[in-house]
């Protein structure tokens, strides 16, 4: 037997580097060359001529393909070597050279192909993703498949820098970024919204559990619908926290901005006297990251796939619209309009009276009522309009009814009867609330006096020992709890909105949503 | 009723900065001077002299507490005012001058106070987070509050920074981060571990499910166990992927290295014919993100808490011992060990020969036993030992026999009768396995095969459109399935190992396992 070391470094050492893809192969200086070399890609499309055959490539690094023109001569392995030509769907690597073209107008280079390997045939006949127009809802039954077409790739890729850029900023602003849990204990007061968690056969689970031991955490469990309990407590710990986290909703409903399972981005601030600060992290995070995404190749690529798309989809958002969003949060010169509730309900009744009753499907709400999508869009495109003319920014609509919003909220005062509390929404044009934030009730006392109020089950254990509900949350304010606030933004939405794509589960990759669950 | 634009704007726009965190008042410059300016954070201790008192304050941002000086005269409000002194717990802002000390052995800076504002009052008689020692394992009752100690504040902190390491090595590798789904069709062919998850009230849920109906996605659903599967679907998309996970596994088990919900890193790479291009990928990642965190205050902090930690806690690893993990991951001059399954077994049993047959507790395994804990572990440290000399690496343990691994993993062949797969295991010393990855079977014939073999039920929906079980994972090899392989790690593992605390419940904030799920 070899001594250890001989066999341990008896492998090449030799340094293996990544493949370049394909974006990085369009991004060659024009005049260079680049010989001896292979690419690795997809077959999109083919065209044979009298004696040459071109290849388009894509693997998914850039909307654009690239171009290889090989002799039709060319007896290599595979589906090539029997004669037939390369079949659009399959994975080839191509070997040859990246020469410059004569004519640039189309494309700088192109691959002169000396040799191909078919590593993972393809049938034409059988594949589900068709050149020919595929609609989006159509293409929701294979979602398997269809992050392969172009426009999806570059969402997923725009997505991917959303995140990095979010990471730099939040760095930039020493917030920690966590992991809260998302098995939870709190089933947010039975709305029966949220999804249990149990373990076990189908026998079991559908025993009735008698005592603690017959759940597996010893009581029913759920699904997290928000963080945000959990973050106030690491915001005690460690200052201010951010996450990007999955949450969960068991709502029956099919509409273009909900699915069951999606991203939230949410934040904790500590030491926040004022309101205005966390809507300015929300403000200064939006900007700096679409600012950040505007120089994206994926950003680029994503507009022009879905630009191109238009004619086939007419619900995608048009190019002009897309480009008053995206410089309505990245570059709007004055800060974002900021209204109350009650101004909110003013506007819409000044509104309907100078419009006539049959304004808005839905009379405009009275106090306390919520505000219905329709009023959401008009405040929007409206509050906007006037605000920063020429600019299409998103809109803090602030202090709501205290009785129509969480308990954890700060009561903001009572002017004539009418209680509010500290919290706001961020509205944009079309898609209405993409985000959500309050101040938190950070005094002992008066969280409890609420929850009295509105019939919340108290605090029964120990305090610091309490393992059961809400009892934990209680005791975050019982030793040092400064004034606080954060908010919570819907990632998917974000997206929707910026690619123009309407409906949240077409943006994302495998999206859950009421009776459908695919892959 | 004020015009729009008016109402709008009539709340000041001044900027509003984040103040300072105490890390930050900690980095002065050691002859600055910073006048009329305020410190929040909590009171971690206090002493009072004759006519001053001195309160340290720490906010999460460092282990250093930030040392203010006030007369013992000044009355502020609260529990300033009434005569009592500062408690410790409490939430405070401090207003004074920074200003250089005259003695700076212990610090550079104090905080002359002028005033003292207490916005958070604490009673330390009750406050269950006690300066005096209190084990990991008592404060695992206490989640929502242990985070406020020094050494877990710091834990955080490393956290989110190993989180952005990543983000910008992959980044810089060009990979996609992704947001793979959590909620899943598979149940991992029934091996009864995996979290179901369901909606409606506990009677609803404990009816009988007849037909699709009653379910709400209408079919069993669960929480995934490895986003593998949907992470090979978005690489044959989008090129090399990642990503930051969570994953859950039922285990009715309580060891320190499980929990029942967990954040998994894991990445896939297309076009790779060589599983060492793999573990070149997790070798490069270890060594860049460790190397990274080396440069961290937030490692430093760790260190140093774990290091005076260390009388109460003898379990918890030695800064010796520290030392090599760290510089074994980052600074380790030669490639980590790569050895065979086979390899590994020879070298047990020459061990047991040598040493007699009470050497191991368990016996050296036979070809296709798996490896114990113990086993992993002398293999772990002998071979680094023998390899590399003078350093502590991981080690790969690779081509596992083919019976005891996964279906989609590649054979790598048959070598008299033994057939092995393309896979690895990343063994690190005490900690056993940390990262697993393999090769993928990227045919389609052979991944029917051996489904086949295994009695796995094999496709009956019409391929392209299949929604159940793993219908839609054999299509990714019908249209363009390169050979390709990835990895995962356990996150929460790699924390636990350069922290030096043995159990994985301590390093998550908010730990979830058998019978537990406090707060």
């Amino acid at each position: 037997m070899l001594p250890i070391q001989r066999r341990l470094f008896s492998a090449s050492t030799a340094a293996r580097t990544t493949p370049k893809s394909i974006a990085q192969f369009l991004q060659t200086a024009p005049a260079a060359r680049i010989e001896n070399t292979s690419v690795s890609g997809y077959v999109r499309s083919s065209r044979k001529y009298k004696t040459e055959q071109f290849v388009d490539l894509g693997d998914g690094s850039s909307l654009k393909s690239l171009q290889a023109v090989m002799p039709r001569s060319l007896g290599a392995d595979g589906l090539v070597a029997d004669g037939r030509s390369i079949r659009v769907g399959s994975a080839v690597r191509l070997n040859g050279s990246w020469v410059p073209c004569e004519n640039q107008e189309k494309q700088t280079h192109e691959l002169k192909v000396s040799s191909v390997e078919v590593i993972g045939p393809s049938d034409p006949k059988t594949y589900p993703i068709q050149k020919k127009y595929q609609s989006l809802e159509y293409l929701r039954s294979m979602p398997h498949l269809r992050s392969r077409i172009p426009m999806n790739a570059a969402l997923l890729r725009m997505r991917s820098d959303t995140i990095t850029a979010l990471t730099s900023f939040f760095e930039s602003q020493n917030f920690t970024q966590t992991h809260p849990p998302l098995i939870t204990s709190s089933d947010c007061e039975g709305a029966g919204e949220v999804f249990t968690v149990a373990s076990g056969t189908p026998e079991e689970q559908a025993r009735p559990k008698k005592k603690a031991a017959d759940h597996f955490f010893r009581g029913p469990k759920y699904l997290t619908v928000s963080t945000q309990l959990h973050l106030e407590a690491l915001a005690q710990s460690v200052g201010n926290v951010w996450t990007l986290s999955p949450s969960f909703r068991a709502e029956q409903s099919d509409t273009s901005r909900h699915m069951s399972e999606f991203y939230m981005l949410e934040a904790e601030m500590t030491f926040v006297q004022d309101m205005e600060t966390v809507m300015d992290l929300v403000e200064n995070m939006l900007r700096s990251t679409v600012s950040s995404l505007q120089q994206s190749a994926s950003s680029r690529d994503l507009r022009a796939a879905v630009s191109a798309l238009r004619h086939e989809e007419p619900e995608l958002i048009s190019d002009a619209e897309l480009d008053l969003r995206w410089a309505g949060m990245a570059n709007a010169p004055q800060r974002w309009p900021r209204i109350t509730y009650a101004e909110a309900l003013e506007l819409l009744h000044e509104a309907q009276e100078t419009h006539g009753s049959g304004y808005f499907a839905t009379p405009a709400p009275e106090w306390k009522d919520g505000l219905a999508s329709e009023h959401e869009k008009w405040l929007a495109e409206t509050i906007s309009a006037k605000a920063t003319p020429g600019w299409k920014t998103p809109v803090f609509v602030t202090h709501y009814p205290r009785e129509s919003k969480a308990f954890y909220m700060l009561p903001s005062g009572n002017s004539s009867g009418r209680e509010t509390v500290d919290c706001f929404d961020l509205l944009v044009p079309d898609m209405c609330e993409i985000a959500g934030g309050s101040m938190r009730e950070h005094r002992l006392e008066n969280l409890l006096d609420t929850m009295k109020q509105r019939g919340m089950a108290l605090p029964t254990g120990v305090p610091g020992r309490s393992t059961s509900g809400l009892d934990w949350y209680i005791d975050l304010r019982r030793w040092g709890s400064p004034p606080h606030g954060g908010f919570g933004l819907g990632f998917d939405r974000l997206m929707s909105y910026l690619s123009g794509i309407p409906n949240v589960k077409d943006v994302v990759a495998f999206p859950r949503w009421y009776s459908r669950c695919d892959c």
